[in-house]
């Protein structure tokens, strides 16, 4: 087990049954050991709205209050987590759904409050991997859902793009990690309208002139932060694509250089 | 590892966070490797309720559609099993929450239609001991909620007294296995309304006899037909009481016999 792919499934994907379908029959036939992180999608602000629980968002953000953590548990380890499993086992990959809680597997701690309080929001400590060397060891596949813990009883939100970041950088001190950022876009988009301006190769010099320029902006950010977080802390290669580049097949994808 | 424990907890501790506590106490200081399987409690009629989700019931038991088994997917498999071993943890147990589904462990049929259609229930077909016995092994803690999957990609609504008594009996094959039956009464009574009427023990015979005599009603006969054939499939021990029947102190239970 030298090298091991690291994939990131985005909410987009999530929430279309037939494009999650297709990237879970792409994603099991990767031959290497292999683990899956998947987003939430919009799924938590639709039962949010079913059972009558305010969302509130601060500057794009969503606050994770006690009754939000609690639907953002059932749908991500729950419906989510379990219906990715069940899929992946069917298409014969011996899926082991996780949040960081099973096997002690991503330890975090409740962001402090400073001008705002996010709520049971985490941000990771450590990974410990252990049991995630024991699963790949074995052949299983680890499903991962961005849902951390304290190690005192309490379940913390985490984003799903950080917590794929910091499992390639955990395994990179052992193991050549791969990660790779799936959505549904073709990659880093020069022209955000258009689809055929993909940044094929970005390197930090390049990605802060693009910052300065306005390119890259919102949700784009903290990916490109972790990717680069990544490439700095010895993962080998970190690309940003629709699923088609995990078959290596002639597609446009972003990847990201130190 | 010769000896090892299946402990199933009922509903009625589940919906009391004071008594959920107390039993995951008691469960994590356990010396042996352990296995958890726990049931759901009324939360899932009671978000049923709240979703505007239809709870049909038939000869007083539920049928499972879609609608119900996403329900019961997000409670049993999200909500209420990542708290338990998020609470574990905090409890220094290295808990492993699992559906059937995960490491494919426990696969199942879709209830065949004879008079009622059951919807998604899932019957057992048999149990992979291959990632139990690897995560006992590691001193990992599998923690159990009542969904199966039929690896088709369908997850299934699955009896938890069952699960525990399948896991058991598969398990039996290699190990020293005993099967606990934890709920809040002490034991099986031999007058419902007394709780001083704990039947120490109960063998088929007296068994049979209960039943003709209406003592033994209920919910406490699938329980109880799962406890014989746990017996009667080389389970070397079956109890059936509250938690606190685990420490093997003074207190009353029923155990089980050939």
């Amino acid at each position: 087990m030298e090298a091991i792919k690291i994939i990131k499934v985005g909410g987009d994907i999530i929430d279309d049954a037939v494009k999650l379908e297709e990237f879970l029959t792409l994603f099991s036939n990767i031959k290497s050991p292999k683990v899956l992180v998947h987003g939430g999608g919009k799924s938590a602000t639709e039962l949010a709205t079913k059972m009558n629980v305010p969302v509130q968002m601060i500057g794009g953000r969503r606050i994770t209050d006690s009754a939000n953590l609690e639907i953002i548990t059932m749908l991500y380890a729950g419906k989510i987590n379990k219906n990715i499993v069940a899929r992946l086992q069917a298409l014969n990959c011996n899926a082991i759904g996780m949040s960081g809680a099973d096997g002690n597997t991503i330890v975090a701690h409740k962001r402090s409050v400073e001008d705002i309080n996010f709520g049971f929001v985490g941000d990771i400590n450590f990974v410990n991997t252990a049991s995630l060397k024991l699963f790949l060891k074995n052949g299983m596949v680890p499903v991962f859902c961005a849902i951390t813990h304290n190690e005192l009883g309490q379940l913390l939100n985490t984003n799903a793009d950080t917590i794929a970041s910091e499992l390639a950088i955990a395994l990179a001190k052992e193991f050549r990690i791969s990660l790779y950022y799936c959505f549904e876009k073709e990659g880093v988009l020069e022209n955000i309208k258009d689809g055929s301006t993909v940044i094929k190769k970005l390197n930090t010099n390049t990605y802060l002139q693009l910052i300065e320029k306005g390119v890259i902006v919102g949700g784009m950010l903290p990916k490109l932060e972790n990717s680069f977080r990544a490439v700095n802390n010895q993962v080998v290669k970190v690309c940003i694509g629709n699923p088609a580049m995990l078959i290596g097949s002639n597609v446009n994808y972003t990847t990201i250089e130190r």
